[in-house]
């Protein structure tokens, strides 16, 4: 959908002078700063706020929300700018609160396996830090986000088949609220009863309730062996057959990607692969080595009944890593066979059994598409992506690819599924919400009064409320 | 806590008149019948609702609803009744409804794991159901608890260290709202996100949101290999050791459950049984024979380093059932030690490099204790109980209990963890809400008054809000 239109007024004067005495230089009014904060990495246009805050701890980005409040002013949170949906899009205007500098690890406990760490600190930098303790992080969307935008849009990645998402994975929030009022939403504890869940409630809410300023994480042991594979199939549909009978067996895989034609041709050139260019499984089983050999076994067999080719093994660590880098940069593999473009990645999930029939009707319904597209997705979830190439000069390219993305939508909320599995909302999907949601979304409408009733917070997005009163 | 003192005037006789038009013989006034809908299976006070509903479907507990909210008359679900914090307690009298009637399983998905049952459905029974499928539904609280009670009340149990909580492994639900209106909260799909969460916000709401009457619940393929061990140790502190151990060395068991050498005596007797009074655990394994086995290799070295005895396995799956039932009657063979007592069950979860220390400091403090426990636990996941075995007569009993329980939740938040780990708030857990969550509690209000404008929705738990209207 096209941005939704709120009125935008420039901020009072005296709301900048007070942020900038609070902020020093790490208030920013500069046209560039401001652009680069109102832009994703997708074709939705920019909308660039009005100046950005650099705080560097909770009680600065309460001064912040607090001096906002008092001027009715929207505030938008970033991580790392990296959404598909537009959510840092100031579509009113405001000020954005940069977290990139709240990028403290703030401590780790082997023994729990959990950590704590500040909104601003990446999922790469994390997993750098953990390297000695023997654990990791799992959640891996593919671009380096900060930890509190994947909590804030509930991310999720190559690992959540076996792992989880953001959802499973952040124990407790520390969240400036829209009045500056700072809550901790839980303990330590691995399980509570206590009281209403507002750790997931704050998942995945998109900066709409509150600012995350610090997450509690679970982190796991690294395993002790790891394999992963690449296998090609004669098709598509023997592919993600190969993907749902291994669910079904409960073989406990921890990643299992697919990638079509395209993407594979994509990949092999922006990451100087030279994989078979044909519908592909990327495989990676964690364990014990025993067990690891049996999931690659159980594996095998069910792929073979598929057609598929010997299993191409990534055997050292370097390897692996190439091989899920290489994963991770799909999609500007993908913006890359177009110099110029932007991508529409759509982001269906569907129950695993309509998988094969979403992907192949999905298909049929592109066989006349005149923009180029790759497919990849995390189908051991259900949930796959259209990468479209789109040139973002051209409203008939964007258009079209938004007219087969309803198409997808519709499909897959037929099938029960979701219109988005991990991507979230922004405003680019409002509208799916409607349809999938009914009712329920009145219910989130509530929510968002209740907890910000000036609407200060990254408005337009997620639900539509009324327009702040300048 | 004692309960909150709730103005009550007796239901108007219209609501009565209306109520039994809407639902003829499944309304009931009786004083028996009101009795037994006031209480739960702890020693916390009866309060009778004035009327009993026993709706059939969505669409009667949406009339019942809405003729209460049209009289400012609370309204109260019941499950089964076995919840243990006074949840049911009809505290402002008003109608209870009794979800036993909606007891329809709708479907089951073998391929996609799932199903879809009525909120009166049991997990004993969805399990029975289920049989054939090869799949089972692992949340497992010693009562046979219906599915709607344990998703309001975020249950767990013994399969928890594995399969997660409630929170885990509901995937959508409809909810009936204060006003009457119905939502769905998802669709099937294993991950979206698409809004807020509003499946976690209403698990573990217990009531006070809405009325759940139909759930949406992951499901599991029965293990290939299931075994099934019970191990003695020299004391509690070499048994909690082996726990804490098994699990950070990442070892997945299926359960991992811990019985003082009390509670060992008491199952003996009510089960029939005769293991070592000791303290002890009980393990499970599940997975392929290879991985079972190498599980529970990894285990007994584990047991071995801290002294234990040889395991005792439990092979036939009769075995395996009655050692589970055992545990699973735990909470009554303690009651039975003291015949005519009621439980005062504490529920402490902490992170799991502390669990020692706070079992240890915990039976410090009870060296001197005159009432009679026993202690039990979700070890795995941090989580245990002590069983006090009190007078329900004796206020000085109640009073000694909680004063004990009082402190051991003190201990529990200082160590970051929290006061219920499953059973949850109810209103005899109220005042340690504030204590475990400051400030998150006035957010949980605001979301309270928000969807319960007129507070009918059991009132009197979790959060205080201003009375009824009446």
């Amino acid at each position: 959908m096209t941005a939704p239109i709120l009125s935008r007024k420039p901020p009072d004067a005296s709301l900048i002078a007070s942020l900038a005495r609070l902020l020093g230089e790490r208030l920013s009014t500069s046209a560039a700063v401001c652009a680069h904060h109102g832009r994703d990495e997708s074709y939705h246009a920019p909308h660039a706020p009005d100046a950005v805050a650099f705080p560097r701890s909770t009680e600065e980005v309460v001064g912040i929300v607090k001096l906002c409040a008092e001027h009715k002013t929207p505030v938008i949170a970033f991580g790392t700018g990296t959404s598909l949906e537009g959510h840092v899009a100031a579509l009113a205007g405001g000020i954005c609160i940069d977290m990139s500098q709240m990028d403290q690890i703030i401590r780790v406990s082997t023994e729990d396996m959990d950590a704590t760490v500040e909104a601003g600190v990446t999922r790469k930098r994390l997993n750098e830090h953990l390297r000695d303790t023997g654990l990791f992080f799992p959640i891996d969307p593919g671009a380096d986000a900060s930890l509190g935008g994947m909590a804030a849009t509930r991310a999720s990645g190559t690992n959540a088949v076996r792992y989880g998402t953001m959802r499973e994975n952040v124990l407790a929030l520390t969240v400036v609220l829209a009045d500056g009022r700072v809550i901790r939403t839980a303990r330590r504890a691995r399980k509570s009863a206590a009281g209403y869940d507002l750790t997931r409630l704050f998942v995945g809410s998109e900066g709409t309730l509150g600012i995350i300023t610090e997450l509690t994480l679970r982190l796991y042991g690294v395993p002790e062996a790891v394999s992963a594979a690449v296998c090609a199939f004669p098709s598509i549909e023997d592919a993600v057959n190969t993907v749902i009978l291994t669910i079904q067996s409960g073989v406990p895989v921890a990643r299992i990607e697919l990638l079509d034609d395209v993407q594979m041709a994509a990949i092999n050139k922006y990451s100087k692969l030279a994989h078979k260019v044909a519908p592909t499984l990327f495989f990676e089983f964690h364990g014990t080595p025993a067990a690891v050999a049996e999931q690659a076994e159980s594996v095998k067999a069910i792929a073979s009944e598929f057609g598929a080719d010997d299993f191409s093994w990534a055997t050292t660590p370097e390897d692996r890593s190439k091989l899920w880098q290489a994963r991770h940069d799909a999609y500007y593999a993908a913006l890359a066979m177009r110099p110029g473009s932007k991508g529409l990645a759509t982001d269906v999930c569907v129950p695993i059994s309509r998988l094969a029939e979403c992907i192949s009707e999905t298909k049929r319904d592109l066989a006349n598409s005149p923009i180029p597209y790759a497919l990849v997705g995390h189908v051991g979830d259900g949930n796959f992506h259209l990468v479209f190439m789109i040139d973002p000069d051209r409203p008939d390219e964007i258009a079209e690819a938004n007219r087969l993305n309803d198409r997808m939508v519709a499909r897959a909320l037929a099938m029960e599924g979701t219109s988005t599995g991990e991507h979230g909302v922004g405003y680019g999907k409002m509208d799916f919400l409607l349809a999938e949601h009914g009712e329920a979304v009145a219910v989130m409408r509530t929510i968002k009064q209740s907890l910000d009733p000036g609407g200060i917070l990254n408005p337009g997005k997620i639900v539509p409320v009324q327009k702040l009163q300048p």
